[in-house]
């Protein structure tokens, strides 16, 4: 599929821009007129541009969904062909952070459907590619999710998301909170889910993802042998205005999505 | 102080044999007889072997805290001079995790307080070091913690601990947990305290730590102009039988205090 080769070398392509903004981000010191989140967001609207003008080469019928400037509408026909971008996910691990655990995310969708998806992260050199049907990839390499079935022996990520649904996502995840065998929140998505493709970690909850935080993801992981749903285990359709995300090595599905059921409120007490 | 020079050799020689170890757990695949929890287990004492060895060669009247076999006892006399050890932080993301987050962990302690500290991180090679009075430095260059002063725009790790104690966790730190403006949960507190040092976080609060976790870090955050305490803003000594321990920027530490003030529980309410 020709679709796969485009995604892997826009990324890379689009990956050396990335590491030398990010460089240029470490350089600096405070007397630098240009902050941190200037060089970023230059950088993420570069990338998106940069994405636009390559498609306009390749493929000039489909449509870019992504986050920034304008392009952050759904399709009117989802049954079309196009494109989902997230020009640099961990937008704050890029600012901060001594691992740089931010990556670059592009997928391609057909009939509602991902087909083909890639996540790369610029610094570290580590790219995931996956194909509807043909396995996924971490460098190269086959990668499978882990054998992992009981929770209490599970590396669950759960993204706490911004400040003002923190409330909302702690209630909804307090229960698999407290019964997984160890708990992680990096505050990058596309970090995550392939990390669940690799089988480093057993699952991902986030309350409210857009779908460029996840579309690429979403066929890694599945070609990885896991699952992605909705909260509640419907199916996960880009764009059908839902938010919540769950993907997971599948064995563990099942249980994490009862424990999730229910929209709780939190009580303190002394 | 000669301390300090031995605990940098320490920590690069030992990290040699760690990289080693740890890459050596990457290379295998299913078939291999030795797991990597073996691996690990063998990491983490021949590391603690060797730092008994070092010692009893360079300092051979000083005690030894450790994590592993029978030194995990605190001195009888805590004024005197004690070397405090982690072999392996961080060591279920030594076992699983895309970013190599584990480190090795050496203090040096006298008359009660931490004079000197290191950490190591032997796959990316980032070392931090400091010394009581002289600073503290990632890979020789002296760093300082964050200016920021306001809960919202910080990043506070909170560590969730092990599943028989998260509830607890989730229910003392539950006020913090909702007014930060990102939270992070990175599981290795060493990794954590030096991006507190570093300024790429701004606090990191866990409830229930060993000495061994956090003593080298103490020092290197202290050096960065940080401040480090119990939970309840009393004086963190590293052999009083406490286990909250609280590090930050030290312009949030007051007002994240006033937060995790009182022990709750939480209550689901439909």
């Amino acid at each position: 599929m020709e679709e796969i080769k485009f995604i892997e070398s826009f990324l890379l392509e689009a990956g050396v821009y990335v590491r030398e903004m990010h460089g240029r981000k470490s350089d600096m010191d405070v007397s630098t007129k240009k902050y941190a989140s200037d060089i970023l967001t230059e950088a993420d609207l570069e990338v998106q541009r940069r994405c636009v003008l390559a498609l306009q080469q390749a493929f000039p019928d489909d449509q870019l969904v992504a986050e920034e400037e304008g392009y952050d509408t759904f399709p009117d026909d989802p049954e079309k062909r196009c494109w989902v971008l997230d020009p640099i996910d961990g937008t704050n691990n890029f600012m901060r952070a001594l691992f740089p655990m931010f990556g670059i995310s592009l997928a391609f969708v057909d009939k509602g459907i991902v087909q083909a998806g890639g996540v790369y992260l610029p610094v570290s050199g580590d790219l995931f590619l996956a194909e509807r049907g043909n396995g996924a990839t971490h460098n190269g390499k086959r990668i499978s999710v882990s054998e992992i079935s009981q929770l209490s022996a599970a590396k669950i990520e759960m993204d706490l998301g911004w400040t003002y649904e923190r409330e909302d996502s702690i209630a909804r995840g307090y229960r698999l909170l407290c019964a997984a065998g160890q708990m992680r929140c990096h505050g990058v998505a596309v970090v995550s889910l392939c990390q669940v493709a690799r089988g480093d970690m057993d699952a991902f909850f986030h309350n409210t993802l857009n779908p460029w935080d996840y579309a690429a993801s979403l066929v890694i992981v599945e070609e990885a042998g896991g699952m992605a749903t909705r909260l509640d285990n419907t199916p996960l359709h880009l764009f059908d205005g839902g938010s919540g995300v769950l993907m997971s090595n599948s064995k563990l599905h099942e249980e994490i999505v009862c424990l999730l059921e229910n929209t709780n409120s939190i009580e303190l007490k002394k």
